[in-house]
């Protein structure tokens, strides 16, 4: 009699954005002629960038004819890519990341759900909360976990929160823990991370023998100078650190499909008398378990590092910060406190008036006909906050915060 | 401490592909002036449908406009290609196969390997021997086995050889097993499998609560009007089987990348008091794990059951399986003895005056400069076969088989 995997049936059904989904469409029932603003899903609303656009044409012309058809691609991602995201994402900014430690993926989503392939199921795991939520149900998936306890909080993961009171900033364990999960600028609070804390995790990760899975998804939105686009600007994190890379929020790949993992090659781990290099486990992984991302994709994200290209992504990280900007003012005026969307195109907010993150979620909803994330859906400590997305229209955005001033403001 | 996970140090570190790719480039580097033909990977070798070739330009410029973009894409598969599958595939043939029961991805090696995810830790897994090597090597992976032994076989999987003596019929396991590995229209053998002997198959998992994993992928290549194309063809297979198929041989996607996975909603398995729906688990583990092909690469798919697209797919089609008729009737014109290349676009041959296959693989490369998959590389009862792929364009097979002539007539 086949056995299924019964750690799936640790996972708690009410998922964050179906629940979302399913109050909203109750709401659009009741009130048919409401014309709803989405500030919910993290997902990017503006065209490709011409450069990308041109570029992915011209890949499907390759395609067309047998003397430049492309079949199989290496499963690792084509050189013309791997080159230029090691030139422009890492050397040119002083970091050292060769082209054969990158591997070129359909999404950061899968990547970061599929590492955990190749490590085993002893490792004792971090994550901050609140956190996306793939990094907890794909270790409840792997078996890494418990069953989940009232608040949401599974059994043996450890939970770094990440609050107003201690600024955003997670605090080492106080356990050793062998993986830690860490993603800047953050999602969902859209707090980043200086030198000096990642320079912590990274001695921590040293002393430990941990590994950081290391989400930098929104580097591109990173303005200030001083804080690191790369865990890799850390001392030591070649030998610690695994990061994820996603041409999703900078050029607008969210239905495209286009990532990267970099996995260094001095990333080793003892096994009995032996180094076992990560890099060559991630290889095999990919080489048995994927084909490549799809050439014409690869094409386009090519495209994203020419000078067209480069500039063309610029404009469009450009006008989804204005939208987080608009947005942080925006909320300010109106008394709210907010954090984030200086460095990332997400605004976490504290709720008005104590009230709690699903409540508040149904007071903007049916007052203002807006959507938003429930801070709570990220997790226990997310309770009390909110998380709006700055990708939208303009036109969008500037409705958006009149309608926060009714809202709020209302009986 | 982190640790790995240390089954992947069971894998054998030669790999089939990596030692042929190393084979050729020691003899080119020795004959840089040898021309040679590579019939050795599946690859395919002509241009993508025309059909599909518009599609994908529709579909790059809908991502170039406001309008008509589209981000995140729901992670089963927009329902325009949903359907179409569901229809023209399934229904059309008198098959039950719901849209919603259709899971569309990046790839049906991925599907094949991923799908161990849902599954627990204590299944016993049957492969057939030869075999496609994925299905091997993710279960090493995922723990399923132990080590393998001098002839590569892994301890804990049950084999079943399929070779000349049984008619590369694979016979019922003696012993229970609870995952179920077919393949048909057959890689590597060429082999299908006739409605009995799949409703033989169906009727075992049905007495045992086995699952079958169907793979598909080369359905389009049967020509017989007898032979099923589905699983679901056979009486009871909706409650037993998953099937995965691809869009990488028909409609030569191998580069552009798009398959899909059905899981129909009668397939339960029960757990303590409960039944669990495996269609369940499949869509929680993509959603969770995956987010959904590229909407380009699935347009340029839809596209494929277009009265065009259809049209120009069964050409495609017909024109390797000519090349397989060629290079069948070519070699038996030599005294070799073939299988498949009937319903299959590879061929099986023994290898003549008794030979190692990978004897036999360094004769043809030195004498006839030409590439082929040694059968022992797909198992242990591979041995003493070579697999030969019918794509390529006509040109080269002709000279192949000019070639053979003189690689097997030599002294």
């Amino acid at each position: 009699m086949v056995q299924i995997n019964e750690n799936f049936l640790k996972l708690k059904a009410g998922y964050l954005f179906p629940e979302i989904a399913r109050r909203v469409s109750e709401f659009s029932k009741g009130n048919p002629d409401a014309d709803i603003i989405r500030l919910g899903i993290g997902d990017v609303t503006e065209p490709l960038p011409l450069a990308i656009v041109n570029a992915m044409h011209e890949a499907v012309d390759e395609m067309a004819s047998r003397e430049s058809f492309h079949g199989y691609g290496p499963e690792q991602g084509y050189s013309f890519l791997r080159d230029c995201i090691a030139k422009y994402d890492y050397q040119d900014r002083g970091v050292s990341v060769a082209a054969d430690e990158i591997f070129v993926s359909d999404g950061s989503k899968c990547d970061s759900g599929n590492i955990l392939d190749i490590f085993g199921p002893g490792n004792r795991i971090a994550i901050t909360d609140p956190v996306y939520p793939v990094y907890v149900d794909t270790n409840v998936m792997a078996g890494h976990t418990g069953p989940a306890d009232d608040d949401g909080r599974y059994g043996g993961l450890v939970y770094l929160p990440v609050t107003e009171e201690n600024g955003f900033i997670p605090q080492l364990p106080s356990e050793p823990v062998d993986l830690i999960y860490l993603c800047y600028p953050n999602n969902p609070t859209g707090t980043v991370a200086t030198r000096e804390t990642l320079q912590q995790w990274v001695d921590y990760a040293k002393e430990y023998g941990s590994i950081i899975l290391f989400d930098a998804a929104y580097e591109a939105y990173i303005a200030d100078d001083d804080i690191p686009h790369s865990i890799y600007e850390i001392s030591g994190a070649r030998e610690v650190a695994v990061e994820f890379r996603s041409f999703s929020k900078n050029a607008g790949f969210t239905g495209t499909r286009c990532a990267f993992t970099v996995v260094p090659r001095d990333v080793t781990i003892p096994v009995g008398d032996e180094h076992v290099s990560l890099r060559e486990l991630w290889n095999r992984r990919q080489c048995t378990k994927f084909n490549g991302a799809s050439f014409v994709v690869q094409k386009g994200a090519a495209a994203a590092y020419s000078e067209e290209g480069r500039g063309q992504i610029r404009d469009l990280v450009n006008f989804y910060m204005t939208n987080a900007r608009l947005l942080r003012e925006g909320l300010q005026e109106l008394g709210i406190t907010v954090y984030g969307g200086e460095n990332a195109p997400y605004v976490w907010l504290k709720t008005p008036n104590g009230l709690n993150s699903w409540d508040f979620f149904d007071v903007l909803l049916s007052k203002g006909h807006l959507v938003g994330t429930p801070g709570s859906g990220f997790g226990a400590a997310g309770e009390g906050y909110f998380r709006l997305s700055a990708f939208n229209s303009r036109e969008n955005v500037e409705a958006a915060l009149e309608r926060f001033k009714l809202a709020v403001a209302g009986p």
